[in-house]
């Protein structure tokens, strides 16, 4: 099942600054390790922002959640969560 | 370039059915070949909303106003563009 | 799969006060089936409101549309949806 | 009477991390009391979300707020209340 | 139970004046009926809007429901509700 | 001259605990002693919310603010003023 | 007593011109009565807009009330209402 | 040139006495020295809210964001500015 | 004088459709007179909506105004008006 | 390509003033750069806002995302971004 989530940073002033190095790092291992499993399947940077446009794809919203909750950034985003399906229009079976 | 586009459709209860229909047909042959062309990459459906969230992959930002302003349902939509780009996490050189 | 979904009905002054009633005859009907069969878990009205709000339980987002989209007053109402899953405070390990 | 209640929480970054596990854990005891004595009928994840979406059946206004405010969680939440009744299309006479 | 009701009217220019005269007569008896009995607590004018605020005093939401959905102007009308209970500094037990 | 009054407050975390209980003493106290004197003619909690809702009846604009201004968590509210009169449809010429 | 007033105005399109024309001359004619009574102590045009800022000076609400409800242009106009006083800093006791 | 300008303070907790007074005491010789010259035209508290109401009558945009860059308050404060101008139907020609 | 100026074009649809080509064409004839004179300095489309951005560059309000409340589509348009000026990190003296 | 870029700054009151100074120049010899060299076409004060409204000349949107984020102030800046292109009104072909 397909998801439309975006993700906006705010990342507090007083976190040391190597804390966020290492959360970034961490959050950076995360999504790149989801993205080759398919289940985050497009991350895009929104112009001009801290944030992120991303589409995933999985079983259901237990996992999605799961996903989004267990981000090293998770705590300091602003997440909204848009639910998609196949589009009547779409040439594709399985636009993902 | 990448644009993330939200149509949002309210078609007036006092257009004629049979326009209505001819028009749908039109919007989707319209959708369909640029779907085709690559210009419109992806395109899904909103659950519980009669709007869809869309990516268009085109050279400019005229090449995507004119996409969008030719659409056949665009005096009934309401349309929100962001610009995207390729997120520094991203494990694709060039994910669309 | 749970959803949570606010339904806001604006009746058109112009609809005529048979097709009204048509349509609001349909919509009771429509709604029971869905509850008998489970799919539609809850439906209450919200004080004040000419909205309800709702509990779906359906296999995916597919469905879910399927189903608002098929609601009789579609047309006329503003849909709000939000997905739901266990949280893990609850004492049920499935609630409905 | 019913009631719809959504929750989002907002754990301040400077709590101790003992408090923080100590409020959640009195706040999962109190919950869970209130959901077996019934009156607290549901409780959702919001998925994405710190948040829940609830239902409660209590005698009154003063029986609702007084669970509320007494939430261990209370000061870090940001809460919403909307009034419910039976809906003129349930098939239930006492849907809950 | 207490209930804070906001209403604002937005009467329709095609409203015929005779029916327009016919509602707003009916709406008067209505309210002051209820205010007789004591459900209607308060009823002020809002200063330079055409709308109310109101202090109902009712049984329980399905009693405020009723009312407030048999209203003549109901169909014309946006309408807040807001739960009230008594306050802990109020001097009074019963403060309506 | 009546006017409805919102006040929503939101106490700092750093607020020493003795500070916290001095004041709202203070607050109490002030708006009995207003509650006696009949400015401050109704005062109801929103539930579910660390907010009341107020009615004053005050000579004027004046007087309503140096009682407002001067409330002790007058630092510590969001404060929201309705003009409010007497509506043509209330049976009482004077309804406060 | 002072108010801010801001009124924005919607002429319906189907309004008849010779209708338009006699409404807003009448308006004319009733806001510079205000005006030359001191009442309607300031009216600006907000540049850009169909919509003025404008300042009362009144016994009461429900002067103020009577007054604006009795525009000509009220039905087709959204208002806005702000309570004003003396400033601290003020150079001068009455400044209107 | 006239333009409307609402000024809304928020200081912050933790602004030491001292330097609030003294804040304060800078803010209101700056504001009545500019009410003298005639270029702060009016200032009126706004009832219930740490905010003012003024009206500034000066050369060009540049001169007003000189004088509103330049309070002493301007870092603890939102503002908003709206440009005015005659209205059609001021009796006066220089209405300030 | 410098102002930004956003218009959003919202075209009824029973205006006639020789009516509509003639209002737009007095519309781009009234604006290209404009921008040749230099007050209307530039005039940009923005991607995906029926809308511009525009900087002008006049006297005052009052040119303002005049200029915008005589344009053909005026009843047509949403317009939000904002004040520019000299940056003080601009290499030029006179950006227009 | 064009972009609108509205950009609000927000410095911290603990930011030590050396390095809000040094942020600052950093921030001017940045915007003067881009200035020159024809990226940051134009850059405009928001009368009585600490806020600039500027006009993009970019590449692409990797090219604005790449300027936009490396500014001195962006993390302490509210950012929006606006694609523009030729209005088919403007006289030039190449309004900049």
């Amino acid at each position: 099942m397909l998801y439309q989530v975006i993700m906006t940073v705010d990342l507090p002033r007083d976190l040391a600054s190597e804390e966020a190095t290492r959360i970034l790092a961490q959050e950076k291992a995360y999504s790149q390790d989801l993205q080759r499993s398919g289940k985050w399947r497009h991350i895009w940077r929104i112009a001009g922002q801290y944030a992120n446009c991303s589409i995933f794809d999985v079983r259901d919203h237990d996992e999605l959640h799961q996903i989004l909750s267990g981000l090293p950034l998770f705590p300091f985003m602003e997440i909204s969560v848009t639910p998609l399906l196949r589009h009547p229009s779409a040439i594709r079976e399985d636009d993902r």
